[in-house]
């Protein structure tokens, strides 16, 4: 990454986001218009391969740009990168056709894709997917409800996972373009943070697609795959909140008059704030080594067959659990530093603490994530840390 | 307490706040009807003592009280027992006249008082209080800002705290009715939770009261004995939200499919849950015992005398730490059992995260309490417990 | 309980343990004469009832005595309260002829007795007990290996958990003197903490009582009750050990010069003592709750019907459950309050700290307390606080 | 490194310290032959640069090596690298003589050195450091007492920081030869873990040696310096002991029956694990970056001046603090783990809780490190993370 780029992306922080923390806390039917301005930086989809029209950043940039982005709004954010989790999984196991005909106008026009894995009754245990997709002919028809999918209004395609009509045991993943007849937005969820992201409910009724629009590869283990990216980069967005508030505490404490003086030289407010420094380091830290054990192996020549042998990569499940949790102690102590004040909307706390809340919830809460990384990397001797 | 008041009051909360968390959880601009209701049930201002027209319901009861309450809404309990801070102050402190003339209709109709301490740079450092208070002739009149005051707006009356002119190292408490020329509601605050309550931000411009109606005894310290009551009772409600948490969890997990089961079944749930109703569970003994340490002086001939010396109550100042610090924890906990639908206003768990989180915040947070505990109960080591 | 027996209590901490934290923390091979002192006191076995010529102290005067004794050395504590898991079980199911001829003694001499329960493959899990007893004509025979067991050694008696020969679903407790033969003790359990006190492993082999040494009703079922008290007292020695944590911070901090002052003068001192002070506070609530929860069970008529049940008190489940856990957060805090000379035998931090682990540990870990909670507290909706 | 380095480590560890956790847990007189093992490695002071003779591996070289040293006894692994304190002070800061006459030998034949840096007065606040340095002509003569040392006795030179007797201002720092007359070590602490290393107490009694032994800068500033390195490495002994916490727990697990299954089938197991191995992986990526960190200052050819200008590491101090915080968790933890055996001294838990407990003690606890952490990376704004 150039350092103009980064720079770029902070002018877009400043300028677009800034202090406006209630106006990301809103509500809005369509996505706002702050995602053309990011486009206009030409960052927008920045990881994209450069042979496919985009900018080729890897994710250790990814994670220094949504630190950036989050420190502003972390649902805009999350908007923003989320469509790594399709991109990387067509980047890897689509055809050459597919790639061109789907990753290089989202390179080129900035827009967005989908993902639709999880279903009302298969959210941490996919395998209870019910949506079906049945071949027929040369074309895949694709039926089913799924539950939670960002960006799907709005997006060109969908890359959705589903069971084989042919074969129950095994699950594909199919591209969807949005166009596609049978696709039904059921509802958007009114959530209780990100409030500047698009979540939504989604029906699919008889999606019919060419043949070809079937990703190489079971689709569950595709899924776990593309989350790898997209896992690291929602607890990239706990940095960039915890960030946030150590900063809203230091601003807040600079001016705030305390016994005589300021709290800012209160040595109890220097044991908080000294222990919050310490995890947004150790954060830094882990998100970093975590993306490059990915780009370690986006880089290798093999990286389809490496990332399909490897699935879930062991940095990505402890960087959301480590930035999930310790975000949420940062946000949890931050929201007491503002007395009663800290209490109303006046102050972007109470927005931050809800906004931190989704590093620990969505794509695996942290029961799952335990669980997932004890049967892969605990079990096995060789795979501990 | 008769077994039939506590009857009542769950019938209350059963039918009029029951399920409907979304329903207590808008920013009305009038207090809602609910409270017509709550009176209704003959249960209004409970605490006030019988020789006034009151219940004279116990702090214990005042506990199991407001835990139903809180347990249906913490903003429509926060509002119903938050009088009991300036009715307490009162009745210990006031005349016979004042108490006949403010407490009685009180008793009788259900109605509301405020008590005004804390101002913008007066929070958790009220020596810094710049309300002032001038004696002018038979009358008083005070003049100032006052930051947050709950209930103020639909008051029968407002206790506040201000300087003296005459002397700047004294502090009165001052009674002055609603309806007393100079009073300014300026602003409602929009508050994270508790978005039943009403606490608003006042002005106050040459209010003129007769000279009885200053209490007796110093402000400051007036205030510290009023916030007795209203400090167990803010915990109260951190366990009505908890055992909230607890039940909604499990009413959750009963019927949420979980590998092959259900998620009420699964050991990791029973874990989360059996140290949530620890925590739970401990949070009421010592809410309990806090209620009968303060009963105990109330019950004494010397009330007034007696609380004058004490100050701050030791388990007032543990309760609202316990019960703030195990609530959130309880909270935090359950905000993640739901996965995704958690993290959306479909369920109420994202609204209990906001409500507790005000039981740390109000009436003095955790480390100004914990410094206050040092002083008074840590440094004189017979006052250790 | 007289003020003067809690008196006494003191002066024995004082004369007797006081400040020889190493004396207490050595691994004598005879328990030390210091119980002999203890006994002086008229105090020994305090809980055993008056008409058995016991003092007849109620489990809530039980708190206060232990919590004293733990103050000075929580082995000394464990090695004199403990005998109660066995008194209780005898003194509710044991013929009237058993509690002459064995509690008696016990209360005069201010001797021992010891429960046998737990099996190298049945520590949580009694179920898989193995020892066996069998009936023989007018006896009955006691074969197996018991794994940890306290004061077994110097005890007058043993209650020891058999599976029936007769009915492998079925549990007896029986009272085993300590002269039978074939009670041989193994080895003496070199403990990480309470070192004063006295575990073993003991083997059982062919031990011969008569058939009314059988206590009346499910030896399981006897043992959770026993239990009882056990675990509340276990407890509160976290209780006494967390006092004296902040006492010796204390201590400490007034003498020890920090930042051209004294390091009790320190904020961030205070912050640290007003929370501990604050978790000592609210056990000290628990406990004298969870005793008297106890006491009116034992007061009842009824008792050992209703004991029969209960089985497990929930709040002696949560009181062990969060005296274990706010106890070790104590201790933990406190061990940092030191600097290098912490890390020292020079002083008792290091001692408080390991002899604070075992409140978490003996008698149930809290993975099994949470487990037997949900089960008994949770499931049942009438049951939860 | 080269991979034989490592694996010669790991056969050290392996053969000489295994499984005897008792052997390690003794407070013998002398420090053990397992020195003169390690020495036959021929990495005995691995990191001292080749151009004086030694090995030349780099900090984060060392975290791996301290990382095996400490998964087999914590107290072998700190003898063995604290000498990193005083000879990285040396090679920065010392003349080329003073360099070949003291760092080669180390370099050659694995022996020790000491740095002497905190008194009883003058632990977390060095700038009340009474041991006075007088220039006599030629000379330095050097007094006072110092209170925690480690390897004094048996070092081949001490680095003692002293007060200059002509500006009382000023700090230096001096290298000492152990054979100097008036060196005399007071005594061992009997620290309560770590106990295969020897740290004492040491008065210095007019101790003589040549002008040309001050190291050139501030000693307050050197000893900070030389801080960077050993607190990485301390911090990294948190990593190794929570290695073999974790492994310490699968083993048990393996072969414990449990529930009819085996204990490391439970998911509630699952859950302590995962966890756990979440944390260890986060201190192992953080524990890298903070070594390379260092080792890119190191690198640099301005190395002395570019330290001198920052003193203390950003992320030395985030290490400590967060592997003594994170090791803490999991060595409570797994504390909990074993039942009633994990409270006896058959199994090796208890001696790694005690272990693990230095790291958040020694070379600064937490708070301090807090306050330095917030004075130094948050108050100014461009060198927050």
């Amino acid at each position: 990454m150039k350092p103009e780029d980064l720079k770029a992306v902070r002018s877009f922080v400043k300028e677009h986001l800034g202090d406006r923390h209630t106006q990301w806390d809103t509500f809005d039917d369509k996505p706002s218009e702050v995602y053309e301005r990011f486009r206009e930086t030409g960052l927008a989809n920045w990881w994209l391969p450069t042979e496919l029209g985009g900018r080729g950043l890897s994710l250790e940039d990814s994670v220094e740009i949504v630190n950036e982005i989050a420190y502003g709004d972390a649902g805009v954010a999350f908007t923003l990168f989320i469509s790594v989790l399709g991109t990387s999984i067509v980047q890897l196991y689509g055809s050459d056709e597919l790639k061109a005909r789907y990753l290089k106008p989202m390179a080129q026009g900035g827009s967005f894709c989908a993902t639709l894995g999880s279903e009302q009754a298969a959210g941490s245990e996919l395998g209870k997917t019910e949506t079906v997709v049945t071949a027929e002919g040369d074309e895949l028809v694709v039926t089913g409800e799924k539950f939670f999918s960002t960006n799907t209004d709005f997006a060109d395609f969908l890359v959705v996972v589903a069971r084989s009509a042919e074969d129950p045991e095994a699950y594909h993943a199919v591209l969807i373009p949005r166009d596609t007849p049978g696709i039904e937005v059921v509802k958007r969820w009114d959530v209780i943070g990100l409030r500047a992201s698009h979540t939504y409910q989604v029906s699919l009724k008889g999606c019919r697609v060419p043949a070809a629009n079937r990703l190489d590869g079971s689709g569950l283990r595709l899924l776990e795959i593309g989350l790898n990216a997209s896992r690291i980069l929602i607890a990239t967005t706990g940095l960039g909140i915890a960030r946030r508030v150590r900063d809203h505490c230091m601003n807040y404490a600079k001016t705030k008059p305390f016994r005589g003086g300021l709290l800012v030289e209160s040595p109890v407010f220097a044991q908080r704030l000294g222990q919050m420094e310490m995890q947004i380091d150790v954060m830094k830290s882990h998100l970093l080594r975590a993306a490059r054990d990915y780009d370690a192996i986006m880089a290798a020549p093999d990286a389809a067959g490496r990332f399909h042998r490897q699935g879930t990569l062991k940095s990505a499940l402890t960087a959301k659990m480590f930035c999930g949790q310790a975000g949420w102690d940062v946000a949890s102590v931050g929201s007491e530093m503002f007395g009663g004040l800290g209490y109303t909307d006046e102050l972007p706390i109470g927005k931050l603490v809800r906004d931190m809340r989704y590093v620990s919830v969505v794509e695996g809460g942290d029961d799952v994530l335990r669980d997932l990384l004890f049967g892969r990397y605990v079990i096995p001797v060789p795979r501990r840390s």
